[in-house]
């Protein structure tokens, strides 16, 4: 801790004491004068305390007056529309989503850009670079052999058995046996749909989703079934019940229950079970994926779908990239009946993951300070995505909508005026700002005037005059 | 180095004047009490240096006269033989290798093995445990944000660039961006057959070949159409060229020209010429799996078929799991006109590689201790293989006859009178010993009578032990 600079202490403090409730939203902080007297230090570190905090949303600064611990203004923007759930869904579509993509990459390479909008996903500053550090040079000093001896089958006991233990709090009852350790979430979407599904078969998936399940999907020749899903609460079961109704050739259902890509919805536990019994009675597998679940601001654990499945039908797939590390790809599965498949599958594609990954997660996330990493880094992504929002509403021209999801990294705006989000895309490249495209997340062009705006990085000045530019380029857009 | 024991120094110190041909095969080592005259060393430490330097296989015990370098027997031991090559290939099957390959494992688990001699892969002694963890070491602390931060697209560039720099010695001419860094060759297999196949579609392969490719057609729906292949020369170029005007399925074929898996052959430049000829004539993508290349006892490095590919057409595959360390799962390829396919498979299948594991081997591998590891590895796997020669020509009955490779960690054996594999793969359990019936290595019966013998493991007291007992073992079944 001594290492830390001196402001940085003290803003801890203030921040703690902000976090704790002693100092509440529109209270004032202490002047810098009164910084100085309080825990003498020096006038540039007083000034330091209060512009950190400041930086990082916790205070704001009024003219002449002093800091105030910041009171997220009520915002007068709507939320974006309920889809029509009672008319069929599009036959299933293969439109090549991959080219379109690329499309969107090429022409982001071609400009400078100062400001990525288009991921989703924390800043290296949001995850505990130090403390997972220092467990992989522990588990490399301790075990000489880690890197020349072949790694365990499945993954390594460790790791496997931490997160078997934490999956009771989801509502999983699983041993580390059930486990399978995968490359990310991607690689146990690709195990679970080429366990049940052949090239032409079609996948039921939420629409919008995200742009990576439909490359997925086009990458092994199957066909995405767009269902209509709510911002709110997800995937809806009854345009589900009758897409199923009407096409017999789907082979499975995959939803993101907690905090959707990109709507950012969380299904009702009362849908969730509803969901597992209709794949169950209808003999569909049902593909979970709970990459963000550990992002959202619960006070208690989210369960997953999974835990109601009485039958196997449920393959579970969830990962560490976007709660634990970015610079980690580790994922894990839990597929009920079709576990032995999906392993010989995994074998088969890329045999089994590295080890000292997997032992430094184990490390790590067996001890307090995980719980206490990701309450810090639901913390800090709760102010950059109120920062961002109320950036947006103030920002931008009337009319615009805006999904207000409970955690993770990113929203989803609904543009004024229908207007074309490529079009906006290709004006903001002009600013050095990559935003993500609303038909990036449909094979149909349901979404053209949507797009999808990463909150990971903290919020700061250019950031914010990165939003005010995004939303003078949205005015321009509409008037030309 | 001072924290060796004071035996190790004075075995490594005999080690390189045996490798430098100060002390020659058949020559005299010090007596126990020269060595402590010599060396100031006491009785226990003379004893070690001499056992040490035994049980490596570089000194010989010989009763009441002492120790001496050894020289290998000249083996009364036939090779393997031919392939008949004129006759047409059976067509493409199709049998459930994965189920056969997981009843060896299932039973091999139930029993209690004390040598497992069914593996291709090296001891952890044989790799440089301390560069490389020295290696992780350095670049975790030098770069505290790794395990943070989102990896590069497609790998790290300053391994990519290692792997460009030393492909220059086999022949391609490739910049670090026509590198794709992928989880193992087997990543790289699984990616290049996607490219060129779809589900049904027919792949040539040698025959016999490692189970692992059968497995992954099998994974992937596609069928083998096993071609003839020789223990000395690699895959039958005439078959191949009459399969190829049989069958008009064929939509790919995959070779691995150096130390073939499990014979051991190495192609003649001539036919890797022909090859990628016959290849780009007809059209069919070459797929050149070189996982091996680098463990061939050759004076220069052995050239890769791509070296004669002049339009893109052979997509070539490596891997660092056992030439570098078993630990850490990484391979690359170069697909050619297929990079940009390869690339978006790769992407939608496991995203790119965690980035540590590229930057400690660019670490190491740009170092000369890298080519010195090379070549102890080679050079401990040759001894390691002369002395399981010796002992099968000692221990098993007359008419066993054997593949020599000149390189590698495998033996290929040929039981004698048409043994069943399967029947000493069972007995062998029995005593506590696992090999890899040929039966793995084919969807025909025709390698019934084959097993595949690791020499990975240092020679010691144990193996030599194991090795007799699998010798009684085959008598007897040749008995029962």
């Amino acid at each position: 801790m001594d290492a830390q600079p001196l402001y940085r202490r003290w803003a801890d403090h203030y921040l703690r004491a902000i976090k704790a409730g002693s100092l509440s939203q529109g209270d004032r902080m202490p002047s810098v004068r009164g910084l100085m007297r309080l825990h003498g230090v020096s006038l540039s570190t007083a000034i330091q305390v209060c512009r950190q905090l400041e930086s990082e949303g916790w205070l704001e600064a009024r003219p002449r007056t002093g800091y105030f611990v910041r009171q997220p203004r009520r915002l007068p923007i709507a939320p974006v529309d309920e889809p029509n759930v009672s008319a069929l869904p599009d036959p299933a579509q293969y439109v090549g989503i991959h080219a379109r993509v690329s499309t969107f990459i090429a022409k982001g390479r071609q400009y400078p850009i100062t400001t990525n909008l288009a991921a989703a996903r924390g800043a290296p500053e949001l995850y505990p670079e130090e403390k997972l550090k220092n467990a992989a040079l522990r588990i490399l000093r301790r075990d000489s052999r880690l890197l020349v001896r072949a790694p365990s089958h499945s993954g390594s006991t460790a790791f496997r058995t931490v997160l078997a233990m934490r999956a009771v709090s989801i509502g999983l009852a699983i041993g580390p046996e059930d486990v399978l350790v995968t490359h990310g979430a991607t690689e146990a979407l690709n195990l679970a749909l080429r366990a049940v599904a052949q090239p032409g078969d079609t996948i039921a998936v939420e629409s919008p989703t995200f742009y990576g399940l439909l490359q997925i999907l086009e990458s092994l020749s199957l066909r995405a079934l767009e269902i209509p899903t709510s911002p709110q609460t997800g995937i809806s079961i009854e345009a589900l019940e009758l897409a199923v109704q009407t096409y017999d050739n789907i082979k499975a259902v995959v939803v993101v229950p907690h905090l959707q890509n990109p709507l950012g919805s969380i299904m009702p536990d009362a849908h969730k079970m509803r969901l597992a019994q209709l794949c169950e009675e209808r003999g569909i597998p049902l593909i979970e994926d709970d990459t963000y679940g550990d992002l959202a601001e619960s006070k208690i654990p989210l369960t997953a779908i999974k835990a109601w499945d009485r039958s196997g039908n449920v393959i579970y797939c969830a990962s560490l990239h976007k709660v634990l590390a970015p610079g980690m790809r580790l994922g894990w599965m839990t597929a009920g009946r079709l576990q032995a498949r999906v392993e010989m599958l995994k074998f088969a594609q890329t045999r089994q993951n590295e080890e000292w990954s997997q032992i430094t997660a184990a490390e790590f996330m067996g001890l307090s300070a995980y719980d206490r990493h990701l309450r810090r880094l639901r913390s800090l992504l709760r102010t950059q995505r109120e920062r961002t929002a109320e950036a947006i509403a103030t920002y931008f021209p009337p009319g615009v909508r805006l999904s207000r999801p409970e955690g993770g990294v990113t929203l989803w705006i609904e543009l004024p005026n229908k207007l074309s989000s490529e079009k906006l895309f290709d004006a903001a490249l002009q600013e050095g700002i990559l935003i993500a495209p609303g038909s990036m997340f449909s094979n149909s062009n349901r979404f053209e005037h949507f797009c999808r705006i990463n909150c990971g990085l903290p919020y700061s000045k250019d950031l914010d005059h990165a939003l005010l530019r995004l939303g003078q380029t949205v005015a321009q857009c509409l008037r030309t």
